[in-house]
């Protein structure tokens, strides 16, 4: 049908990535809700698009972002799950946050190894991992925000036993600094007054 | 907590985009395939990360690409299901494939109405509609390459009556040319390569 | 093993319509329940039961009915969503009341060809979307009720964010008059009766 | 809203009916395919379809059929199952065929006891389980045609081990005679042919 | 790669219980909860590991107790189920208890004949079916300890509708004495105590 | 009710091991098969009933075996997965196989320590980590071997794209002795051979 060309080094990541559609979060199954509730994919997705529309924001109050580094991240930042997993939070507690990172660091280079010749996406990995730009902790803080609006949305749908979720809203550390920070908690402020009305209502 | 802020409007267009992330794809149901087989948020990441990688290499051959806008449009271009659903092929036969895609792009400015005053939004997704600018028409061919990919990933899980999703490569049309049209017949031959080493080996 | 025969022509109707064991209805999936909370099928089963119910009393009170024509009605209403999908009532808002109405009914019609050389069951179809008959009303309210029925066993078993769907009980126009009204309105009023006891107990 | 009414009995019926929308079909799971993969109430909703299209090729060729009896019989045959579960065929071996009769009835009784003042749906139960009547005879047919249309769709879709669901498609004993009978065989050879062909393209 | 041997007989006794960890338990469908929520090979887990711990205490208050043939009949008590189902409680209405103690006790003899030359485990299995010994009581109390305590989780996450599953905790008919009486009662105590804390906070 | 009672140390460690019933196995996740398709319990509970009749053949060939000790292990062996997850087989490549441990360790050491005073449950988890005695080994090769089985049954069921698991058993590192190693040999040879016979059919 068409002349063999040569084979552009992607088809293997990409594969392999596609095994993101299916993992599971753990942090719903391990508090009894079903098996499917979230994927590791549709969780990226939706940090994906709270990051685009945070960044949006940030523009629009004259904040310097570089939205396409934002997506980027958003995008990757969970791609060394495919070979260590979703880890559950307590995980941390007995491998150390230092060691996780460093692991999930060399899995996520295995991962895009194929793909990665300039180390571009490795290094906006680390800056990820590091919290390092301020694309970076625009990314962290949309990961938290959809966590919490997924939380919202099963809370809505008759989901309960997921308070400790809430702890983190208590104190962010988003190490974020002026507009940018107010921008963020806004959404935050607005995802807790929706939780409130959620549970004057039951 | 917080003191009170003014509400940034964001909220209720990330709550109603959250429910992508359980809407199946009917293409797999419909062929007898298990709930649960792909989200259409689980597909809008992989779309994402093909048309990130596509635009990468584009950009390594030295076409010029907008690899922000790429990312933006592949991320929303499927937002408008959360108001239709992700409505079978066989619907377009009797909608009408332009009544489709009116009523989408209806769809999609009341989804995105809260956060989009400059229409920035509704003009990417008209664009993606209209296959106008080559980042459409780059997410469009990531689009279908992820579906393709996807089909693979099942039908090596043991999943089968899949073949009329191979009919689209046949007879692509991608809308590209040169080097750009060239890097995506790469990956499909890629992808159709390692299909065939799938059922040799069966 | 047998003799070859003439094949007669109903397989693949059937076989297409197996399809709607399998297809979700999108308004659960969509309001954050799980899965494979309700098919097409189980619910074209739900109101088929509900309908011969119903008639059932329509008889008893001498009310005349066709019951035959009420089942056949009620097992072939939901057949075009194999072609269109289950879509959600927002959809509705965007192609258009009668553009949906069309385009199912052309979907209904190629569903049947094999099996419909009289064309009684497009006529079935036809009086169903146009509620020109008692049956056909009658159907469209065991419709309703197997959705509120449905809505009430799930928030039994916990789950929440349904009320929406009550708001349909509030106005019913269910299009029917005299002791068929009546015994209507009985079982919704009691329908709304169990549910309010429901929420009295949590 | 309304004013009250003297409850009809029915509801309690159909909220234990409900039930049925979700009960696995039991031959699926312990042959490894994975829950959800056909109800009960899909099941009953595949016989009566099934039945019907049968019913009206009876009709077509002249033979006097109930078809109002058909349809009422296929939506309620498996009611029982409510109560007393779907049991795997070996069961029976440890039952026996009469107890598990009789205790079915005894189930089917209490199931319909709130609206079966006549004893009416009780004597279809009984028909059918004695296959007495040629509506019950046909529609133990659809029955069992359902059963391989539904093995034949999921082998299309990669399933595997279903083998011995074929074994039945052998030797039918449908009881039936003159052109009821080639109906049925012709379309239970037309089903077979399928079968050929997809292994054959295998 | 290794020589021939004799072949052991215990595969085919195996991969029929493989059966049991796809096989849900219907309590939970049939009350609207999702498919898969426990399987019996899942409950089976519990009930042993329940077991092992309430043996423990035993044995910690100079009880005399055989832990092995605790954790032996534990993980045997519903391999019947297997070739007869997991049926719901109201079945036994219909068959009577002791048809189906039989039915299962002869599914049960047939699933491991091919291991089960001495009747070893036939026996343990009578013995729990009777409650004749300690070990066989401890495990029914295990049993429904298991069950509460799956059913305190499925609430915590959100489920209702599971009142009559703490019916039988009002009631404890274990057949224990003394001071292994004690430490039964003592467990359902603090599951009680549990439950009455979570609806408290609601 | 009950007069209050002194509550025993054992409800919240039941309650967080009621998480296994739910956690997904992700090896067949990652591959592409359906969510649910088996959980941590439900795998405890096929290497328990494996490891149970094995024991028993090693007993009936005059093999000294604790076979209490043999199903305690294991069903506690994969406890710590409540803290750290069901990683995947590639995750040790990236924390390394001794981290690994000491962090399961730690992490079951905290799951058990309201009911481990005696630090017993503890020791034979460290046991079974070391595969130091002739139980931990038996219930090692019991691990595998029911995953072998397990692959097997989803293989006849229509999975494909597990041939990697395959390659475990191609050289078999039980670390067992004489007839201890022969019958475990006997029943990997007779999986093999079903697997063959298997593909052979196909």
């Amino acid at each position: 049908m068409y002349e063999p060309l040569p084979e552009i080094q992607m088809l293997s990541t990409l594969i392999e990535l596609q095994r993101l559609k299916r993992l599971d979060r753990t942090g719903w199954t391990l508090r009894g809700l079903p098996n499917g509730t979230e994927s590791v994919a549709a969780h990226s997705f939706g940090v994906s698009v709270t990051a685009m529309l945070l960044a949006d924001k940030f523009v629009a109050r004259d904040i310097a972002v570089d939205v396409e580094k934002v997506l980027r991240i958003a995008l990757l930042h969970d791609w060394a799950e495919v070979r260590v997993g979703d880890m559950p939070r307590t995980a941390t507690l007995y491998f150390g946050s230092e060691a996780r990172k460093q692991a999930e660091t060399a899995a996520f280079t295995d991962v895009v190894e194929e793909v990665d010749s300039e180390g571009s996406y490795t290094n906006l990995y680390k800056d990820y991992e590091q919290r390092e730009s301020l694309e970076a902790r625009l990314v962290k803080a949309a990961d938290v925000l959809d966590l919490l609006i997924q939380v919202l949305a099963l809370e809505r749908a008759g989901a309960r036993g997921l308070d400790e979720f809430w702890d983190v809203a208590e104190k962010p550390e988003f190490n974020l600094e002026g507009d940018a920070k107010q921008i963020v908690l806004e959404l935050l402020q607005s995802i807790l007054k929706a939780r409130g009305e959620l549970h004057r209502n039951v």
